[in-house]
């Protein structure tokens, strides 16, 4: 039949990740070694698998069936006052006036909350570039994206002030380690969006996937929430990188006046988070020194990032640019201006089975000749980055001409 | 700060459900008897814990890391066609014309489908009355709700087209066990249904959580879908009543051409399903005998459904109406026109700490003066339905004058 189905749900782009993914293990023989850069996904030796296994047999031994009954729209009640306890484990992130209610992942978050504050057409403030599901998310929920430039230390504060007196429904930021770009906001810069944000009186969607994943110049910086006395930003994290993305266990922390409309929305798109997860969670955040334990997943990245940095050194054409990132799981390049980072990367992924992704997509308007890759080093093991690094670099010397 | 949310939120209304149940906890002093006929959750003995633990343990030392790696949007590969087989086992459901998605529970199916057909204003037809979270998903995506009464064997057909000549972006049908009803549509009417659809040009959103939770009557209706050669019926099909809810696996079954929109919708929406419950769900299905695990659980149902009705006609005043159910998980008990089942109901929770739910709230209306309740048979214990119905029993009398 003719199905008539929204429009928005044909303008979400489909992911050039996974197209990438899908060319580079194509046709694979037998021998073929392929290499994948292109993911989003945590180290599998970060993730705690047999811890996993025998807290699902401890909660399952503790709380019977309640493990795997439907659980509250809300959340799981004991994990909330555990998050809360992370959150504010170096300084307070949420306040007294805050509340969570938990997702699938941030994923879940940035739509919920784009559900609700956006009406079709409306504004959305995103950094450019910035993280591809989120603006396919705000996409789908009919908003027009305002692009704002950023320098080495955030978001641009005259462009995102000029974007602001349009008006939005809210401003999107990511500003630890950022994806794709892995750049990290400034103490200032963070204080002066906050300023800013008030005056428009627009929100602020914060977004920290990557925040502990910090393995160099070793500086806390506080959230945009930490300063916030006015209920206008929201907050969102997820324990997809500290723990493992398979636990699909986010949350959305803002004030606790908003929190019932996104148990309401909770209610209506998928009846809740799952049980098992938020039992795991819960009695992991209770047990394990999150200190000691971020220290170790952080010495991971780092073994892998300075692995990919050192070699990209050593291999890739010098007219590259790129920088030894501090935290995330990104290394953000630039090609020359003219090479398309497009060709590059399809060639990559059809004749050397290597994944790399091409930085287009993240860029608001997908620019045709944008000269970006960006290289995951946090999935790949050390001795693949550094094959697929060498092989990658002999391609740089015949696109930088 | 004002926050400018928006109005569809605001329109979904706070589930009554939750309201009653706590209404019926509260204030609990040590002593007190609490017994829960408002849920909708499976019984406790027909959850396979213990193999669920088993399971995970196995499939963690099987498949190591990508179990709690991220999962592809669509679903676990290997689960689909383990889906479409045990969909298949009793006659033709899912054709080769279709594919599936796998979804948090039906709850994300229905969601989903509302995302994708429901325009602000746009009309969705539905059973009156019908699942209070289908029609709450439907109004928080803008549809304004044309309710179609029904008759003991399903929807009546004369309504059912009157409102089609009105035209909408699908109709919403439960024809096995329907909650709040435990109606089951007749072959007839199904077939009949189908042409309707097909004459009018109007999807058929066929929701399916408890068809195979049937105990007596031993017959098959295969669904409306079976009919299906216009991909004009989306099937959505849950885990959660045979397996547990916990497992937030459920699926919708289309024609495969509208299935890449769904995959995208799951993309931008919650980054894909939880890898472990799917699998755990595949190995359950290629493992377990199918047939006798729900004759299983249908046996548990049965037997709760038959200590709750018997203890009804025993205790509750004769003009409360009532048929013990072939399936599914609730009866329908209509009070005498006059009693306000919300009064009798409030009472119970607050006086009796026994939690029954009015049905105001499946009606599309919400009328004041429905005086229909709905009681859970499956969760509490044969011990809780007789204490409880016995307690209720006295109550009937005091409305029923």
């Amino acid at each position: 039949m003719d199905y008539k189905i929204n429009e928005n749900l044909c303008q979400a782009k489909l992911s050039i990740i996974r197209r990438i993914t899908d060319l580079a293990q194509a046709e694979k023989k037998p021998g073929d070694r392929v290499v994948l850069f292109s993911s989003g996904q945590p180290a599998d030796e970060a993730i705690p698998l047999e811890m996993v296994k025998e807290y699902t047999a401890r909660v399952i031994d503790k709380y019977g069936c309640e493990v795997l009954q439907y659980g509250g729209h809300k959340g799981y009640p004991a994990l909330i006052p555990e998050i809360r306890r992370f959150l504010n484990k170096d300084g307070t992130v949420a306040s007294r006036e805050d509340d969570f209610v938990i997702t699938y992942g941030s994923s879940e978050a940035i739509f919920a909350v784009g559900n609700a504050f956006i009406l079709p057409g409306d504004r959305v403030i995103v950094e450019d570039p910035t993280y591809l599901n989120a603006t396919n998310s705000f996409r789908y929920c009919g908003a027009v994206l305002v692009p704002v430039k950023t320098d080495p230390d955030g978001v641009n504060l005259e462009a995102l002030e000029e974007a602001m007196k349009g008006g939005a429904a809210f401003f999107y930021t990511i500003p630890n380690f950022g994806n794709p770009s892995s750049i990290t906001m400034s103490l200032e810069k963070r204080k002066a969006v906050h300023k800013l944000a008030v005056k428009y009186q627009i929100p602020i969607l914060e977004d920290n996937p990557y925040g502990y994943l910090r393995f160099s110049g070793n500086e806390y910086i506080p959230p945009i929430k930490s300063f916030d006395r006015e209920g206008i930003v929201l907050y969102m994290g997820t324990f997809s990188k500290i723990v493992a993305p398979g636990m699909r266990c986010g949350f959305l922390c803002a004030n606790k006046e908003l929190i019932p409309r996104f148990v309401v929305f909770k209610g209506v798109s998928s009846s809740g988070n799952i049980n098992w997860s938020q039992y795991i969670i819960t009695e992991f955040l209770k047990n394990v020194d999150m200190n000691e334990h971020i220290s170790r997943i952080s010495a991971i990245y780092e073994k892998k990032a300075l692995a990919m940095y050192n070699k990209m050194k050593e291999c890739f054409h010098p007219a590259v640019q790129y920088t030894m990132p501090q935290g995330g799981m990104f290394i953000w390049a630039k090609l020359p201006d003219g090479v398309r980072a497009t060709d590059f990367c399809l060639e990559a992924a059809k004749r050397l089975k290597i994944a790399v992704v091409p930085g287009n997509d993240f860029f608001i308007g997908s620019p045709e000749d944008c000269s970006f890759i960006r290289l995951n080093f946090s999935k790949p093991s050390v001795e693949d980055i550094e094959y697929g690094i060498e092989k990658l670099g002999e391609l740089t010397f015949r696109y930088c001409i």
